[in-house]
């Protein structure tokens, strides 16, 4: 029983997820899908590449990650399939599923998804997710080799985010408790700056009193900055983007 | 491994939808549950309606679709079981289910869901969702013949839009991005009118320059009146019920 | 095939949720999640034992319900897991499920999640959820015995909610609808007093024409207080812990 995940900026309102996953069942209707989140800021490649990366490695190998993040839909951007490290990755190719896919030991091989024998029999111009995506998901989810979705590829969009040099790194997300989550890895050393002010690095949340800002190896693996009972973000006044630094306390 | 779909406009703040999979779970553990969406306005039926209309078709045939929003629940108002076109329909007789059904060949047959043996022993006068349409959607899941809910009724509630007429058509749904999706479908000329303005009919977003309004068929088939990277609704100040008329360039 | 439910205060916006049925899933890959709301305020207990209370009776004996609302998470606060009427609850000994395991008829057994045997093979301080209580829940759900999670318990923390009192009761939630949920239940006389005022109870929304406030036994089994068609917490100006009496006409 093959596992698909879904991760979209289609929201829940409206019924995009719910048309995919009926795509899916017509298919593969043995396979299990697992929403990542539908709740990727519209068009934010960034923010949708970064919640792949913390999520793919908690599901078993030989799960289907489908990812839509898509502001190009309609246009000449290739939908790519690729196999990481057990795992295989679904989705425009952005950049959005770079950062896993490099997580993942890089890629071990990459088609374009163009073999219509896979799609939906109208592929529409604004919903490739249902049209294309999902369907040929479901098929690797049945067993389908990736090379029959289309040819060969070997160049790749590069992550949307570049790495940490030299301790420099910056905020990539903001989660909803206002934590802010940056692409600095341990050892980080003992403190992070921000904007002027070093913050400690500390093992939990309630090992500070007040409300004042701390650091902390958040559970995604990353340095996050987080103020206990609040929101950093607000507190701190910072952001995706807001540069951070690695330092000896 | 029939599916059930759930259209409700409970939220997913509160368990009533979780608790709804529950009572599924109970009678039909083989039944796979798909979320289409559970935010609908609160007893806007005609938004349902067009969330059905638009989803429905992607699931394979023997499908049941359970569909709630229901102001009416704890009155004389019908539950009702629909087949058309393969699928089945179950919700409030209210006009919910009325599009789907149409689009779908019409009622092919119709009952009223009042036989108690396929309800939860105990029915209450605010939860027909749990105490009557998830029973019983879970007993056609694993087989239940129609007739076997109760007696077969010959008429139904009509559906809560019109439709167009000589080219005339109205704004039904507008979605996340601010797109306002008509009830007119191709062939519908080469521009579509909105209050006094001729938008052309273009085949992908992003064929247009800058954050001019536009229309094109979207992805349900329905044209659809957008603005490249911004609202259509914000930037027209069109929303539900503005009325539109298809015209040539 | 069981039946493993999750009630958490971790939203959707973030991957937390998918994670953990990642995690779920590489470990007990027939059992089926369902989840019951994420949208618990953050670390509201009150709202999180709410929810688990009424919700957890609808689903099959033999389910397991994973419930994470858990401000201590980091410090020394046990998991437990606790079996009562057939179900099995496992969480933060928080009070969270102390109100779920009394209704189901009070511990039958309860033992603390210590067994690392039974964890992710790294325990971070921040997200007990993906890395003790899935795993914990998973192996539950594969037939795991309770007492090979850890030690038994003889002492649970108390529910978040007193059982009302000689008629007082009070407000213990208030859902989408703007309803007022309190802790009477039936029979609860033929009015009830909140502020003042005394409200007849009624059997259906409906009943009562106009914005008038009325009172009604809901779906959970609990006293209402409601405006039909309108919000009662916003027209009375009540909310959680707001005192109600049950009373005569």
């Amino acid at each position: 029983m093959t596992i698909i995940t879904l991760l979209t900026d289609f929201g829940v309102v409206d019924t995009y997820v719910g048309v995919m996953k009926g795509v899916i069942a017509g298919i593969a209707p043995e396979a299990r899908v697992v929403d990542l989140t539908h709740d990727v800021p519209p068009q934010d490649i960034q923010a949708g590449a970064f919640h792949l990366l913390v999520a793919y490695r908690y599901f078993p190998v030989g799960t289907v990650h489908a990812a839509i993040v898509d502001p190009g839909v309609g246009t000449e951007r290739a939908i790519v399939a690729v196999r990481a490290g057990g795992h295989t990755f679904i989705g425009p190719d952005n950049g959005l599923l770079r950062w896993a896919v490099d997580s993942a030991g890089g890629p071990e091989q990459a088609v374009r998804v163009e073999n219509r024998d896979y799609s939906l029999p109208e592929v529409s111009a604004t919903f490739h997710g249902r049209d294309v995506i999902a369907p040929a998901a479901a098929h690797l989810a049945r067993g389908l080799l990736l090379e029959s979705l289309g040819p060969a590829t070997g160049t790749l969009a590069g992550s949307p985010f570049p790495e940490p040099h030299a301790g420099h790194g910056v905020v990539v997300h903001v989660d909803r408790f206002g934590n802010c989550i940056t692409n600095l890895r341990p050892p980080a050393g003992e403190t992070v700056e921000v904007l002027g002010r070093r913050l400690p690095i500390v093992r939990t949340y309630p090992e500070v009193e007040g409300r004042q800002p701390i650091a902390l190896v958040g559970s995604a693996g990353f340095v996050e900055i987080a103020v206990n009972g609040g929101s950093a973000t607000k507190q701190l006044g910072i952001g995706r983007g807001t540069p951070v630094r690695a330092g000896a306390s």
